[in-house]
């Protein structure tokens, strides 16, 4: 069957005629439909779930792949998934809410770190003497002299492109001109007049998951505007490995991926620009900072290294190349772009930037520093020595693999508690809408607050006996806790939790709880060593500091060592860009941080094990946490396995 | 009336369809036919005549303007002027012989140089480690560390494009890799295996009139295939000032001169890559000499500052770029381009490479460096210092504003002697093909022997009475001597020197002359002061250094003194291919060598006037040829007006 379908993706009205035979998620991609999908369209998600409305009987039977991701009623329904299904002629589709990508609550924001001003692009204005007979000088030379007698700049060469501009932009006004200095080293760009006050800069933090953007003003190092929005690898999967996947298909892939996530910084870019009233032509400089597979997809190196054993990055150091190279990138095309260093295959340019705004290589203190994301980077030390882990925590915490989990967006739980006395529930959502699911906080909340209500036990069970009735739910995959009955709930359903949802959970904190602990072995320090917890992410700013230590994410620290930067791959990315001195630093980072791999260390298994419990398997180590977990507890059952159990 | 009108040019057969209103012109530039235009199609220069044989009833009537260059005979055959001739429909053009750009002697020859060989572009071949979990370093460390360990090669950075090719060039072949590096700076490439015995460079002579290029291996220096061609630019004027004021008319107009240029060079890459058996893209580095206006046009720079007062040029420095940002250039993509420095507005980078291969700046003795060309450039000096200056000489030796002048061609008068007592003439040809014209060295010794066999007199008059009558031809232009009768001659009509063919000359070696005389009473040197007269210029080989002196092209300097370089622009490039002292050698002249504007001595109008006589006003400086022409001379007549004769 051959020929043209037309297809409709409803709720957004957005249509296309298509050849026959693509699948519906080939064609949402085309349309610009974010269908949510884990495995990048491998079929193995099954997250990509829509409905044929209309025209079901232009699409092949249902096949018994699909058939394990669907329930009976999905079936009869008319549910579909997306990447195993063709579109054989004419049809309607609907994408559920929970099939979309949808807007994300995406954090901007990050530390103020006091930095000296002293970017690496500058402008200088500059009245260059006319050429004449007893003068005939070269316009280069007169330039060139004139910038060594007013600002002491010698040795500086001319850019290909801003040697073209020369001849030209030195006689529009009569000799005066604004160079665009870069390192004090290249001229980049000759502008007839004095433009000297328009100089900006554009940093990047290059997320799996989401974009930031900074619009600064180069003069001072204000940020003058600011945006965010979801990367648009994300239709090619949601996770990192999928988009390697991808990229490894071909040369062409791999440039659609870059593409794709440099029309997601031109976005940025035009946002800010528009909220700022300046031309995108104004941006001389640019930074960005990502982990290693965003850094390479955007480089456009591959990134197949990264993912295969014994995962190494190309390319280590900070990379400082013109804006042209990257030929889509809507800034001064001639202009610089900066892309922060990388530690090595799991730790990228955001772990550089976590250690620079904690300033742990110059520091007096001794810090344990904790990234929290799909991988979450550890880095401990001081200004003797740095170390640094990756651990795959995983996606749960961002709400994938959990029934009802979400990330941090409209209508997700963000807060929770139990009442350990009447176990009454109460939460609160983003923006206060009907709640649709449970992110990452939330999760955290929840597990805490079951745990302190002997609802769960240290090793993660859930206590069927403690449970309201009307709060227990059995089914094929064991019991659930309703967080939300169905009649409050914005969905169609209870939300609930699962024991596969917190086994989930369970290994996340686990992986990271490791990772802290066989650092510190290896480091040879100890909790009273540790002067300071930083939680970095963006995601980690959401996150209730006592909750995630109760149920174990990382040791038991005091709180009031605790604190939060948020997003501090923006933060670095602006450090970077308005400061060379912070290049200089980034670069030392990833020089001089050790990189643990934490798999081949002989107390990983042991440690992971023992992580897996509630706070710890050793709830000696949690002297704060055992008081009121003991205190609590009335039912000896949520702490049986744990090691104080004699 | 519109329409497409088929146009048809013999005797090359070619045929173009082209939109009617277009000039012939316009038309043979786009099909590639080369017809002579010295003024860029502005109906000035008549060059351009073309014998429309069919179709004449498509083009407008002939115009006055037309007219100033057609005789009647020329008329009434359906001679047209190309660049004023519209095509309105169908039509057969025949492209006479005199009116083609032809197929001419190009000199690719120069002097070797002994030079130690240090190219800046060299390859390194590697054995890389294996990245293992207990070494994860990345592909980059691993890379450099092995080329500091091995090679001692440190501080390198990667290029943007190397450094995509690293991890895929790494693995192809376990690691062995060869990296080609710059200047010990940069890699720009890496390829799998070994590929150090394939390097290799191509340096290049851009002329005004010809291209010539080297195909050098950069592991030995060995010239491996040579090749030169018009410069395909003539098609929009033969001198550098149409050309000028060509590129003047946009930024399109520019690139299409540099587009032109760039072509032409491609051609003589495929030449020699064809004939030495490489590939195009292992051409890693290349190395460009021209004159200031050539440098400018192919480095995309407006030449429009060079052209106006005071002359000066945009860049001066040599130029180190990326092959890419000269996107059509078919070497390497991401190799290295070097162009060479200029010192001025009429001295460019030809006149550095005179410099360099004489070595003047380094040389004990005093030399006296003429190059020979439209421009004349005249370096003075020793170690001491060195001064330059350029003298508008004209095309004439060129064969251009001379009746029956011509480049030196196939069947170019290239010698010429003169029975003095008989006045039988003698010639040679290039091919010893059958007499069509006359050559720049022919002119000069036609002037020379005029002179001494008494047929022309010190001020450049013909004396009718001295010329035998089956040679006297008269004109309304005054009286012409006949070199070649109509019926052994290979035109149609006899080949004859006029007196306003003398006139031309006579202007052109009175400006090479004076500018010899200026630049030694501005430096303080006598002739006896000069040990060395050097003859530089493609066309400088070919002429009689005893006829060229009798004339008074330049001082009376020893004939032993006298040596020749041929094209020491291609020979200057050549050794800044291969040696990053010449590089630094070229900087140095260009920073150091002195310019001369010659226009603004006082002494100017004066050696000018007296530079008009043949060989100079005051014969007692030309004591040599004062002796053979008063011995050879019967009448005083041919001496008369000149100092010495009282």
């Amino acid at each position: 069957m051959n020929g043209i379908c037309e297809v409709t993706f409803q709720p957004y009205g957005k249509r296309l005629s298509v050849e026959s035979g693509l699948t519906i998620l080939d064609v949402a991609r085309r349309i610009g439909v974010d269908i949510t999908s884990l495995c990048a369209g491998k079929g193995t998600c099954g997250k990509c779930k829509v409905k044929v409305e209309f025209g079901s009987e232009n699409v092949e039977p249902i096949t018994q792949k699909e058939m394990k991701h669907l329930s009976r009623e999905e079936v009869n329904e008319g549910y579909r998934i997306a990447c195993l299904t063709r579109i054989l002629g004419k049809m309607i589709i609907s994408v559920p809410e929970r099939s979309r990508v949808g807007k994300q609550r995406l954090q901007t924001e990050g530390l103020e770190i006091p930095i000296v001003l002293d970017p690496s692009t500058k402008k200088y204005f500059i009245d260059v003497p006319r050429a004449t007979l007893n003068d005939p000088r070269s316009d280069e030379e007169r330039l060139l002299q004139s910038l060594i007698d007013r600002y002491g700049l010698r040795d500086l060469t001319i850019d290909y492109e801003a040697a073209r501009q020369l001849p030209v932009s030195l006689r529009k006004e009569n000799g005066r001109v604004t160079v665009v200095v870069w390192n004090d080293q290249r001229i980049m760009a000759i502008e007839p007049g004095d433009t000297s006050q328009r100089c900006y800069g554009f940093a990047v933090d290059i997320g799996s998951t989401k974009l930031a953007g900074f619009l600064i003003d180069l003069n001072n190092g204000k940020v003058m505007a600011t945006a965010a929005r979801m990367n648009p690898q994300i239709p090619y999967g949601e996770d990192i490995i999928s988009r390697i996947n991808y990229s490894m298909a071909g040369q062409d892939k791999l440039e659609e991926l870059q593409e794709a996530v440099i029309d997601g910084i031109n976005d940025l870019i035009n946002q800010c620009c528009e909220s700022a009233k300046i031309r995108p032509e104004e941006i001389y400089d640019s930074s960005f900072v990502g982990n290693t597979c965003m850094h390479h997809l955007f480089l456009g190196l591959t990134p197949k290294h990264v993912a295969l054993s014994p995962y190494v990055p190309a390319i280590k150091r900070g990379v400082q190349i013109q804006a042209a190279k990257l030929s889509s990138l809507n800034t001064y095309k001639y202009g610089r772009v900066y892309v922060a260093p990388v530690i090595g295959g799991f730790v990228g340019g955001d772990s550089v930037a976590d250690i620079m705004v904690a300033d742990m290589l110059t520091s007096g203190e001794t810090i344990l520093d904790i990234d929290i994301g799909t991988n979450t980077e550890i880095a401990l030390g001081n200004k003797e020595k740095v170390t640094i882990c990756s651990c795959a925590s995983g996606p749960a915490f961002e709400g994938m693999h959990i029934k009802h989990g979400m990330r941090a967006a409209t209508g997700a739980i963000e807060r929770i508690s139990i009442d350990p006395e009447t176990h009454e529930l109460s939460f609160r959502t983003i923006d206060d809408a009907l709640p649709v699911g449970i992110c990452g906080s939330g999760l955290i909340d929840l597990l805490a607050e079951l745990l302190k209500a002997g609802i769960m036990d240290c090793k993660g069970k859930l206590l069927d006996k403690q449970i309201p009735p009307q709060l227990l739910r059995r089914g094929t995959d064991g019991i659930a806790f309703v967080i939300v009955p169905q009649k409050t709930s914005g969905i169609d359903t209870d939300i609930v939790v699962t024991e596969s949802d917190i086994r989930e959970l369970q290994l996340a904190k686990a992986a990271i709880h490791t990772g802290a602990s066989i650092m510190m072995i290896r480091m040879g320090l100890s909790l009273n060593d540790i002067s300071k917890l930083i939680i970095a992410g963006a995601f980690g700013n959401y996150i209730d500091p006592e909750s995630a230590r109760t149920i174990g994410m990382y040791p038991e620290v005091a709180l009031d060592k605790i604190s939060f930067v948020g997003n501090s791959a923006g933060t670095g990315s602006r450090m970077m860009l308005t400061s060379k001195e912070c290049k200089i630093y980034a670069d030392r980072i990833a020089e001089e941080v050790h990189y643990l791999e934490l798999a081949i260390q002989p107390e990983f298994i042991e440690e992971y094990a023992k992580s897996m419990f509630f706070p710890y398997m050793d709830l000696d180590k949690y002297p704060i946490t055992k008081e009121l977990l003991t205190r609590l507890n009335r039912s000896r059952d949520s702490l049986e396995g744990v090691g104080f159990v004699s």
